[in-house]
């Protein structure tokens, strides 16, 4: 079996109320990133923040962060795209990647595509009301072409989002098409029970995705649970030959793991590459999860 | 188990090139109805269309077709709302609902809900190109919530349209809240491989559906292959407890049922209802299928 890939995802766009260690400051991000490496993970996803801790877009910052993550460690680098941002703008969503990509000190190694559209409203299960109720985040066909074929002018590889079956059969007809290569990297999406938008973070719901990725495929897949807790899962995706994308940006992941109540980014990792180990399954190095995930 | 309740998908936006059975105009589609309802269908799904079977919205040509459909037999009644039409203004898709259900005559029983948004772009798996590349369907949560509001202030039944596992989840949350009242008539949307949005109609596109339909709630599934032949499926259907929507317009249905090559919708219906039979589960008549569904 494949080494496991552990990319952290540190921050997206979590405050510190329930945990402190949320970095959000450039100097933050880039020790979070090499602790998480030293820990055993190959991938850092990462938002941008204020120094308040508000989402911040600004490429000038995402190239502080990136070179600032460079100079401390070879973990790959994975940025947010910016969701919500430009209101929804083609070229300026995909713009400030292809700036990063010019100069190798701030090239990113991945950037995400999400493959489709999909309400992702804030549902409060306690009380049974909705949060919000006009979050579409959406993603033409055509805007997914037209990043993956910038993308392919740079180093930068697509990471494909998939929120539900729908995503993974838009993914599988990119890579039919050509418009994205193999080896291919997908993020199965499950969320939390506050976020109805994609699958749950279960057994059923780890399966109902898995079902759709064909095997004949070269395709890496990872699994994330964003506003749920993947401990649950990792020992079921360790044994399927997954790769595992868990942080502090999806949960806080208080007293669920031996000896640390508050834990860090690091502390998740290293009991998640320690689980690996304990199941016979090594970790992969940046370098390794690169070979793996074609970057080479 | 409860007795089957077969919908019959007559026209959607179908052409004739493949099967000249496609009704478009009222009397054809009114004459259809009742063929299916003879044949065994207890609700019918229609689309209004213009002479030369474009799509039509005008509100005074969908009472017509609902009167002469309710002049002719019992079955129970769903027209579309509306996808694309209004540029997605919400009081507009529901205004047609509303002005038809203050008649008896033209008063509909179903109005369906697709409970989020999602691309649903055609896609040659033979070419391997897009045929579109712009289509977003968006559903927000607050049209959602204001149409499942203003139905409810009439006789006209919600049916969620579900295309993906998030949107079960929504329909699921809106059941929890009260926005949708039990027993709740689902609709598990499977797409052809010319159509990636949905799960595709496999055992492993249903399966990753009905996962997610909790037994302890009063929700009935039904099962449909929009742009593909659902005929495979039947039996895993009729046996799981699902219902069955199913019909010209979503596939042709050329040499797939016995002895008659170039089929009508009501010889489908017949074929759905004899295996049925054939199988130890009785088919629903509209009265029947009323009450397992809560009109009455």
């Amino acid at each position: 079996m494949n080494k496991l890939i552990i990319e952290a995802r540190i921050n997206e766009y979590a405050g510190r109320e329930h945990n402190p260690h949320v970095p959000w400051s450039p100097e933050e991000i880039a020790e979070t990133a090499t602790h998480c490496r030293e820990a055993g993970a190959s991938v850092v996803h990462f938002h941008a923040r204020a120094d308040d801790g508000s989402p911040a877009h600004d490429v000038a910052l995402y190239a502080d962060i990136i070179q600032r993550i460079k100079a401390l460690s070879d973990i790959l680098i994975h940025p947010t795209l910016g969701a919500f941002t430009h209101d929804g703008d083609t070229a300026a969503r995909i713009q400030p990647i292809l700036e990063l990509a010019v100069d190798p000190q701030t090239c990113p190694h991945f950037a995400p595509l999400d493959m489709g559209s999909v309400n992702i409203d804030a549902y409060d299960s306690a009380t049974k009301t909705f949060r919000s109720d006009e979050a579409v985040y959406i993603n033409t066909t055509k805007t997914l072409l037209h990043f993956a074929e910038q993308l392919s002018t740079t180093t930068v590889r697509p990471y494909a989002s998939l929120w539900n079956v729908g995503f993974t059969r838009q993914f599988l007809a990119f890579i039919e098409s050509g418009a994205i290569a193999e080896p291919a990297y997908a993020s199965l999406i499950m969320t939390g029970d506050d976020l109805p938008a994609a699958h749950p973070g279960t057994d059923q719901g780890l399966d109902a995705h898995t079902a759709f990725i064909p095997k004949e495929r070269n395709i890496h897949w990872t699994a994330m649970n964003h506003g749920g807790d993947l401990l649950p899962l990792l020992p079921k995706i360790i044994s399927e030959g997954g790769h595992i994308s868990i942080g502090l940006g999806d949960w806080a992941y208080i007293d669920t793991i031996p000896y640390v109540s508050t834990p860090t980014n690091a502390d998740i990792v290293n009991h998640t590459a320690t689980l690996a180990r304990s199941m016979g399954r090594e970790v992969a190095t940046p370098s390794e999860a690169a070979t793996l995930l074609g970057l080479d």
